[in-house]
């Protein structure tokens, strides 16, 4: 392991963070708010000078493979949770470390779940970083470092790919770095098109910009207690739900369809399959809560809300679906599952997953059934690599053990089974409500600190797609 | 497919089951239960007449291979489950013939669910049989059949592995017919022995032999309302807890004991890791519920009791774990998945495959983080086939569509979350009792009828691990 190289980007990204604490203290210098101002200056000081100096000598070696890429990852997302709360710890805003740490991680990994019993009692300030990490999260903070500071391509690769969603990293064009602008150029305009949307819907600008970040990171912050519901207009319902299945698709179809391809953007498979999965959880859920809304149209405008909040894992809430028949509920569990397309910003195990785990398995019962026929699993008429096929299948074992080791450990918290096995569904998928006392209109606040800590490792075990978040135990191992 | 050939061997095993049947009805005409009599006379008599007229002739080509032995399994216990269900509705004991499907397949597969609200009213013939279909079950009624009708090697051999539980069938001796009787020893001298120490402690006859019967297929019925808790006495849920595990362990380390290779036996690693499982589950919950029972003793009586009920998938009941703490009745949870050992009558995934699951996320995690290591996943000592571990692997991921596909039908049923999650699990696990609804104190008669055959469809691609259930509808392609 290059450690001095490890060390040297994970500075960098420290600093990163430190330049971008500027824009909320902005905020905090806006709208008067003392203590923050002084809680955004002093960390936002404090990450830049200690990103200067442990970047001020660059080491002699400089190769980075795909451990240091995943090493890197990894030490700066826990990094960015733990100083990333210090604003709100210093600032009083939320009193207690251990909840500063897990708002700070569920922000910045896009899961949105939260601690905070009253939304609207905290400064604006902490409300715009608070949105701001799920922006800078959602297409992930080394994208952002490697767009403004250039590296050579093999070490952007294996970064980019150690923080990209997904089991693989496509390029876009030949230079990755390149490949990184193209993808950070689509993923501003639209959440620039989703701002501009929202305030053309009488939206007050400052609402409009934190929603339209929380949508782009697939994150689900708000700044109103009662989320997206609070604006009462079905305008804004649209809007949003529209983005949030905007940002769960895979950015390589919107490069495809600029560069003339739109046949075949509309071609692929990933995304055939996420609308099928949409539209038959919009059609099911609908006609399951119709009798509650009185209407169709209006039941329509609820479920195509709740399920594109599920999917795209941002977990917005404009209904309490814990209220809906048991029928939609299972149905919304099962989407956390799913979340959204590889290269997305979406969480959960990314359609792509679902689709070939899905084809393996029907390979896997015709083999067994008639062991003569050899078979592959093919996705967009091409036959995928036998290594990527069952690299699918361990990483849902993986996934699996996780999970099941996670529920046991915050079983020992003592709150009832849904509410456990929900909780870390949703924060190892990145959601962010499950049902039960952490249902939409629930919260987190009722965990114990080490059990939110636990809870804020499953999200970043979820949005770094687990192998980074392991590496880290073999730190000292010599390869 | 050699359909004729399937015709043949499922036509002998409806005249097995017809011949066994006269057991309950000679049970019925001793206690002078005279509609119970009848139903079982007109069901015996029926079924080894259509197996008579369809075996009358042998086919002339005898060859049966992979495919047909999951065929004549699949067609045979579904037939079973059809068939076995007319003594109960023709006696008038459950009238509606969902229900009894669902209590005879529940029996077979010895998942040991119920629809009955009132076991005890039952006659005690109904009883006898509900009993003896764990029996016949747990082993397999086409491992009976081999034993009392010798086939040739390679027939018996395909049709043992399409019922034996574990992803690998293995022969004890050159000769699988052969092995076949010494499997059935085995099973019935320890059958013998509970019922012998069940009447040592004072049990009666009656209650011995339905309670052995139910311990022997881990399947989980009891005559009493209340279940093992109805005797009051601790040696009785002590020899229960014992057999339970016995029977839990794969057969042939009795074998290799028998046969004086005790170390061999002592060294495996399933049995270890099975070991291992059980005693750690039980004393976390030990500690979990001392404050419940008032003392160390009676709370590991329980402990130890509930965690080999769920592990062995007996089902069985002293307590309702419902009402203990949630970190108990999440490693309850937990252990419903695991199950017995790879031949043995438990159910689950099996101990073997949970261990090879997680040897190989291990392996996995390992190779991604340092590609250039090859590993290997070891059991025993020696390398598994790779085709080995990835079966396991792909089982486990069709075992989870399965899971997830009849939890959203059953949802449709409307009801609660922990309920039709739960239901899912412990029939697909053929364990017995879930939580809410479907707990210990519950059962399932509120499920509607189409919800009854959906589970007792999901007990038998439990019981007989999924593929020869799948194999059904290929039943008509020519290879």
């Amino acid at each position: 392991m290059n450690h001095r190289m490890i060390v040297y980007l994970t500075g960098q990204i420290v600093r990163v963070i430190g330049v971008l604490l500027i824009l909320p203290m902005i905020v905090a210098g806006v709208c008067g708010e003392k203590a923050s101002l002084i809680a955004f200056f002093a960390t936002a000081a404090g990450m830049i000078a200690l990103g200067t100096a442990v970047t001020f000598k660059k080491p002699e070696n400089k190769a980075v493979y795909a451990r240091e890429g995943m090493a890197v990852v990894a030490i700066s997302w826990i990094l960015m949770s733990v100083l990333g709360a210090l604003p709100f710890f210093i600032s009083g805003e939320i009193p207690n470390f251990a909840d500063a740490v897990f708002e700070t991680a569920s922000g910045f990994t896009t899961t949105g779940s939260t601690i905070l019993n009253d939304i609207e009692a905290m400064s604006r300030s902490c409300l715009f970083w608070r949105a701001f990490t799920h922006f800078i999260g959602g297409m992930g903070v080394l994208m952002f470092m490697l767009m403004i500071m250039p590296q050579t391509d093999t070490r952007t690769m294996h970064l980019v790919r150690a923080e990209a969603p997904g089991p693989t990293a496509g390029k876009l064009v030949a230079k990755m770095s390149l490949s990184v602008r193209i993808l950070y150029a689509i993923y501003l305009t639209l959440t620039f098109a989703e701002t501009l949307l929202l305030l053309v819907g009488g939206m007050p600008f400052f609402d409009a910009i934190t929603t339209a970040f929380s949508t782009a990171g697939t994150g689900g912050f708000s700044i109103r207690a009662g989320s997206i519901a609070d604006y009462h207009s079905a305008y804004v319902d649209f809007i949003v739900t529209l983005f949030m299945g905007l940002f769960s698709l895979n950015f390589t179809i919107y490069f495809l369809i600029i560069s003339g391809k739109v046949k075949q953007a509309l071609a692929n498979e990933e995304l055939r399959t996420f609308v099928g999965i949409v539209a038959a959880a919009i059609v099911l859920i609908t006609v399951d809560i119709t009798h509650i809304y009185g209407n169709f149209l209006t039941a329509l405008r609820y479920a195509g809300f709740q399920v594109l909040t599920i999917i795209s894992t941002a977990g917005f809430a404009t209904a309490d679906f814990t209220e809906w028949p048991y029928f939609s509920q299972i149905i919304l569990l099962t989407l956390m599952f799913v979340g959204g397309c590889a290269g997305s910003t979406g969480g959960g195990l990314k359609v792509i997953r679902v689709l070939v785990l899905f084809k393996s398995a029907v390979k896997e019962v015709r083999g067994t059934l008639s062991p003569r026929s050899v078979m592959v699993v093919k996705c967009d008429g091409r036959a995928l690599e036998k290594e990527v096929v069952h690299g699918i299948a361990y990483y849902f074992v993986v996934f699996n053990i996780i999970l099941v080791a996670s529920i046991l450990m915050l079983a020992m918290d003592g709150h009832d089974v849904p509410t456990t096995v929900t909780a870390v569904i949703t924060c190892l998928n990145n959601v962010g409500p499950g049902i039960s006392e952490v249902g939409p209109s629930g919260n987190f606040a009722g965990f114990s600190e080490w059990a939110k800590i636990l809870l804020a490792f499953d999200m970043l075990l979820g949005r770094l797609e687990i192998y980074p978040m392991l590496v880290l135990l073999t730190l000292r191992k010599k390869y």
